[in-house]
């Protein structure tokens, strides 16, 4: 039997057993894990080191080497995490409806867990340290299958999981880690349908459209954000400025910076240059349409392939458009339905962007960036989702849960 | 340009042009496809009879050809149910949630179209109208793909809602019908990510099979009902025989009548061959295990592969299990995850059978038939969803909705 099926399975009968455990006992379970991350401090670094000589021997990027390191903070960071979580309420046996029925039948639809959680992700090693205690705060068992770059570190986290686990009710179990990272198991968890209820990519585009594409499993898509701000006409000048800066350079490797602003055709006659200069100053580069390219000599020509790239870096695309519908034309053509703004003073046009605009935020005057399942307040993120079933936009700790209808009856039959 | 991708991308630009689009204006084009159906009932009939005689032609068995069938009375109720929908609550717009930030960022969460709908359905033309018109209310567009054999009856049916549509708000291209309805339009459909949101089959067992293996668009999942009832040791045998016969006779084609009986050893010892005569009585044939068959003689023995199947007819699989614990583990290995019953006088059983048993409802002494969008009140069904993600259960409009975020500021930025 291959390790993937072998521990699929044992997810599933450990799925089976965590119904009923008590929000207490998951939290204590949590609490042990949060204890024994810092007193395993000097273990998991020494495990960590050896994914750290093993990326420089393979040549990998300082960015990416940067993902992979642990360090005394970063461990201290993932243990404070988990006490957050502990804090945050048990979402599992909420009541969303009570229906009764006049032939005496009470129906009541409760948030039960989703059972098996597969996640597949690259590089960073907090994701495995994330991913098993969401999953357990919301009754979920969890199969993890990290990258081999993440190998040891990987390992070790889950070592240390399972020992705290030991004396818990949580049955160790319910968190697998698939050590072969060979592209054969994620195929196999792909239509592990059998096993797994959903399957969560966390990394970069091309995980998350292999994963899409080829899985049978329900996927929870997140991630990609080619973000836009749209600067209309009425816009305020500093407001404008103030937000493309921000949303574009605060951290431009995250999903929610933006990758291009759109310009009102007036707004650009009158503040277009002042803007770019200011983008320049701060060490971002252009790609123009031909007006942009025209009046800004040092902005280079944006091809078609621009429009729809999320750089994710200190690159930008500027568009010139005649209003603000061209500007939500250009975004639904182009944009990843993640977060859009517009910088206006014309409420008629916040309005018509807000509604027309297909993505999961949309914000009048304000960052790109606040899309975020912390600054939210739901004190915890799975993701940030970008399709429109299940959950869409910030994911907390309900989007680790479904729902299940309880009928009591005393004979009922249907007529 | 093939018909699918054409027809998917004016549903997706009929999409855009639904947002905003008034509950009022809804209802009024619903209200007029409901009059025009039964004004244009004659020609609805005479187009039905193509498919019919063509059916007969082809030799399609007297079940099929009923599902094709339409007559005045099938299609006044068609109108009669476009007029409860019309009565029922929008809700689109919905305020989910509203968070303000100390920032003075206000967010509100709220609930939307999904956008387009892919809808793959097998001869009830019923479908068609059905689609349509819970498209219509929620404001997405809808994509059908119907069947070859309801070619006819589909065209006209979607003939005549262009034509109520046309002097009204709702744009024509919001309901599409894929008049080629060969495999390969269904093949495109599966991967039209472009311009679906959602992809929802409707009918057998292998058609909903093919469309999760092979979409790559997000599925809503309906259908299949391996249901049991679990009569327990203490269960009273007058209620136990009642929600058997119910749930197995009533309607044994819909999904949620039961396929398999398991009846704890101790009650068959005292009441099992009273049950199984009256089912037998029932003209319902038998299919047992070992011990069933040992003691009545006119049950066939069950084989491995009757477990898991969805008879649909009168045809029921029976087991004598230990207690509770064996049959909840019956039913998690073969059960769809749809309604499942217990029939017990013994609370804590009950509630270990409702914790424990996977499936979207779970009940205690009634029948599994309630397992309904209209018995559970909300007015309109889309399908009963058997996976955990999005729906679970009957699905009413909310399934065909999706939310957003809407963030309001004054020019605020991320620290």
């Amino acid at each position: 039997m291959s390790e993937v099926i072998f521990k699929g399975e044992k997810a599933k009968v450990a799925s089976h057993q965590l119904v009923g455990v008590t929000t207490e006992e998951k939290n204590k379970a949590l609490q042990k894990i949060a204890n024994k991350l810092r007193s395993e401090t000097d273990q998991l670094l020494a495990e960590n080191d050896k994914d750290l000589q093993a990326g420089k021997m393979k040549g990998l990027s300082d960015n990416i080497l940067d993902r992979i390191m642990l360090n005394a903070k970063r461990i201290d960071d993932m243990a404070n995490a988990i006490e957050l979580l502990v804090k945050l309420t048990d979402p599992i046996g909420e009541n969303l409806e009570t229906i009764n029925k006049e032939n005496g039948l009470l129906i009541k639809k409760k948030r039960v867990p989703i059972g098996v959680i597969g996640m597949i992700y690259e590089a960073r090693p907090n994701v495995t340290v994330d991913a098993a205690t969401l999953s357990i705060k919301t009754g979920n068992a969890v199969v993890l299958r990290g990258s081999s770059s993440a190998y040891y570190s990987n390992k070790a986290l889950v070592q240390v999981i399972h020992q705290a686990l030991e004396e818990t009710a949580i049955p160790l179990d319910a968190v697998q880690l698939i050590e072969d990272t060979s592209r054969e198991t994620a195929k196999q968890l792909f239509t592990l349908n059998e096993y797994l209820d959903v399957l969560i990519p966390r990394g970069g585009k091309s995980l998350i459209e292999t994963v899409v594409r080829e899985s049978t499993v329900p996927v929870l898509e997140t991630g990609a954000g080619n973000c836009h701000v749209y600067i209309d006409e009425s816009g305020i000048y500093e407001m404008a400025e103030s937000i493309v800066i921000n949303a574009k350079t605060q951290r431009p490797s995250v999903c929610n910076a933006i990758e291009t602003v759109l310009i009102h055709e007036k707004w650009f006659q009158q503040c277009g240059l002042k803007l770019l200069a200011t983008l320049t100053n701060h060490e971002v580069e252009i790609y123009g349409d031909q007006k942009v390219v025209q009046s800004y000599r040092r902005a280079k020509r944006a091809t078609e392939e621009d429009w729809g790239t999320e750089f994710l870096a200190l690159k930008l695309s500027v568009k010139v458009v005649e209003n603000v519908h061209e500007a939500i034309e250009h975004i639904n053509r182009y944009g990843t339905k993640h977060s859009e703004t517009i910088v206006t003073e014309t409420n008629e046009n916040a309005e018509a962007f807000l509604m027309q605009v297909d993505a999961a935020a949309v914000y009048h005057n304000a960052s790109t960036r606040f899309t975020d399942g912390f600054e939210f307040g739901y004190g915890a993120e799975i993701g940030i989702s970008t399709q429109k079933l299940h959950a869409r936009g910030p994911m907390g700790l309900e989007a680790l849960t479904s729902s299940k209808y309880f009928i009591y009856g005393s004979g009922q039959i249907r007529e």
